[in-house]
């Protein structure tokens, strides 16, 4: 056996020459051995689009089917504008309908509509149906291919019934249970299912209390409770409770993976529109650099006015008198430096914990001593390292006794930020990195100069 | 039916008074018709300990089991330990040997060695086998509920035998078949076995061409081609090609949680044993603060390195000529602040994409237009700001000067580190912001100084 047989060079050797030879029979046969995600590997690799479509017309319908659900828009158009219509057709009615969904939603009206036009009428019903619904909703999420028996169902009758849509249906772990009315009522494992004696009724053997998911909620909320629950699929229903479709693990999956770059752009101080923008082949370098301006420039702005602010600041350190101050400046890197690492740590921290629970108590003890040990530990280093570089005892007390107040004061501003946007019932991932140092950059000077100031007055 | 029945207040009323009144039969029909997630809820929001044991032994031994299984530790020793043997013996055969090899990792070894013993010889093999392998690898996550079958059975020896172990299986959703020597040589879904012909050989049903995982690579591998190909899960083989166990999807859901937020723990600049003792329960707050100072400690005091050097540098800025270079030493916060978000905000981004995918040489021009057009935005309002606040046109053209080539300068090296780090096959998201600014910071000052001296002597 061939562990993981991923696309390699000799496989796109053997395709091109199958395919510039003629050999479409051996071709299919040669593919037939293969993952779906695996041709569509070799199938990108393919620079000839003639290749390409001669390959993708090879393959029967339900592989293709495949391969369209993996796809882009861009390939998707492209590859259904090239086929016969009666070949498009097939291939289409083979497609789960909430991928088709996702990228009719990316096409041109006219072409959606001539896409619909394609399908059978339940498809394209069900097909409008998705379209309505949000990207980011569990509706906008979900998909049709799920199997549903009604309650009053015999096991021999909804084993009869699950064989007839099984050909359709895109995960047969899970069969759901709905009432007269088309309310999902409970849920039944094929497992289940199969071991149960042939005259038993459903509503008898299924589980009523079952995890589902509101069309109108975020789709982040299907994710936890998949993750919660360890499910393999979600149902999702409608206000009326009736079943309108189901999230499958896969998609819960591509859901996680977005998300979770989604918070790191945040984090890094820019978008999640940048991130869109990113991973979508189609985009140009200029629509990339716009998206990324556009995420990034609000943050930079920001911190700009949190520069000049500073600016306006350091003026007023010439009261300090000459020669201390200009030394005093020197500093300014090294201080507000350290502060804003130790707040953008303490805040990214506490951005991160609260997207999995509350913080408590602890958290914030926890933070406040991080930072005040830290700061000891940082302020004995550099007041050792100054002394010895500069030979001045007000210069090494000044920068190193601010050093540890600008850390504590770092690691306190960074776990209360974020809560307190929290409270005011924002999303706590705006405090970006940026945001936080200009925050702490200010904070720090004006503690920088009023240690100063102090300082000198004592001594 | 209700939706999802979380655990209400109401709900854990009514289990406090049952277990008051020693009503344990009614508390068990009531416990029957939650999902195990919630009574593992509401076990936890039971206060009182005695309560807690009553409840668990109220439980059937193959729910108690699956809350052991998503407990931690502490409760499982605390749980084992309180019940009768042959009551514990009972709940321990029924639990998944992944989470309980799980578990045991992370207690001392002679209590490790008691659960052991209380095992029966089949599942302790099993339970030292998974033990033997590191955490972060696949070996380390996967589990031994499988179901597997050898490829000369019929279809319906090989249904009779999935019934057989269907018990013990923690998936049926694929059947693993084996050759003579227990290697992996294909598999079958539940579903087509089960359209299947009954005197059909295995051997010609089962699909060859499988995706699976060897036990001493990275789970990240794992999670990789369950994401890649949609699977429900990957099988785990030997070097010699023998199936060892599987990784479930819910698994491999449960690791990337744990990737993602190890990834931001990091860009943060701090640490993946940080995050480990954040998110255990147990841990003492003494161990979380040890935690965080070990995790970014390290990346400060660079900072404070970068520092010290920066203020070595600024010395040298003297020969500047006195009242000028201390106006410019007022712009060092917004000098050095912007280059340092600019460049984080790169870094951050390119991190996050290596994560995915590549990056081409259409990122990085990316990330040089980026720079280029903010800098020349922020270069321009500084320009005007710094200029109305000061009417000084020297400084002011140093300023904006400055920024610009900074954040230039900040957008390229942000974008070319981590992809130098990798190229020296290193993790590329060491570079953390901390780390980047430091970096930048140093570049900053020495820019600012070179354009300084040449501007006042073209001027």
């Amino acid at each position: 056996m061939d562990r993981t047989r991923e696309t390699s060079q000799d496989l796109l050797e053997e395709v091109k020459s199958l395919i510039e030879n003629h050999k479409y029979f051996e071709l299919r046969e040669l593919l037939e051995e293969y993952h779906i995600i695996d041709i569509f590997d070799i199938m990108e690799s393919l620079e000839d689009e003639d290749m390409q479509i001669k390959l993708f017309e090879v393959l029967p319908s339900d592989m293709a089917a495949s391969i369209l659900e993996e796809s882009g828009v861009e390939f998707f158009s492209n590859m259904i504008s090239k086929l016969e219509i009666e070949h498009a057709k097939n291939i289409l009615e083979c497609m789960s309908l909430g991928d088709m969904a996702d990228i009719l939603n990316e096409l041109e009206e006219d072409e959606r509509l001539k896409i619909i036009d394609y399908l059978n009428p339940e498809d394209a019903a069900a097909v409008k149906e998705l379209l309505f619904y949000e990207d980011d909703t569990a509706g906008g999420t979900m998909t049709k291919g799920y199997i549903s028996i009604n309650k009053h169902m015999t096991a021999l009758e909804a084993i009869e019934h699950m064989r007839e849509e099984a050909e359709d249906a895109e995960t047969i772990y899970y069969i759901y249970v709905v009432d007269d009315d088309g309310k999902l009522v409970g849920v039944l494992s094929l497992r289940e299912l199969i071991v149960a004696r042939n005259d038993s009724i459903i509503e008898d053997l299924m589980i009523e209390n079952l995890v589902s998911v509101y069309d109108y909620e975020d789709r982040e909320e299907a994710v936890r409770l998949v993750s919660k629950y360890n499910l393999v699929a979600i149902p999702v229903i409608d206000k009326e409770n009736k079943l309108r479709g189901i999230i499958k693990v896969d998609d819960i999956i591509d859901v996680m993976e977005e998300e979770a770059n989604e918070d790191m752009y945040k984090l890094a101080g820019s978008s999640e529109h940048e991130m869109d923008v990113a991973e979508d082949e189609k985009s140009t370098l200029l629509q990339q650099i716009t998206s990324s301006l556009r995420g990034r420039l609000p943050w930079l702005i920001l911190s700009l006015a949190g520069g000049v602010v500073a600016s306006l600041i350091l003026t007023k350190f010439e009261v300090i008198g000459d020669s201390k101050f200009v030394q005093l400046l020197f500093f300014l890197p090294l201080i507000i430096g350290m502060g804003g690492n130790t707040g953008s740590q303490a805040s990214s921290v506490t951005v991160i914990t609260l997207s999995n629970r509350d913080v408590e108590r602890k958290d914030i003890i926890k933070e406040f001593c991080v930072g005040l040990i830290g700061g000891v530990i940082c302020s004995l280093i550099s007041a050792i390292l100054i002394y010895l570089m500069y030979r001045d005892m007000d210069v090494t007390l000044i920068v190193s006794i601010t050093l540890l107040l600008n850390m504590v004061i770092g690691a306190i501003v960074g776990v209360l930020m974020p809560l307190f946007i929290r409270k005011i019932d924002s999303d706590p991932a705006i405090i970006s990195t940026p945001v936080i140092s200009m925050f702490l950059d200010i904070i720090g000077i004006c503690i920088y100069y009023g240690t100063a100031i102090l300082m000198l007055k004592l001594i």
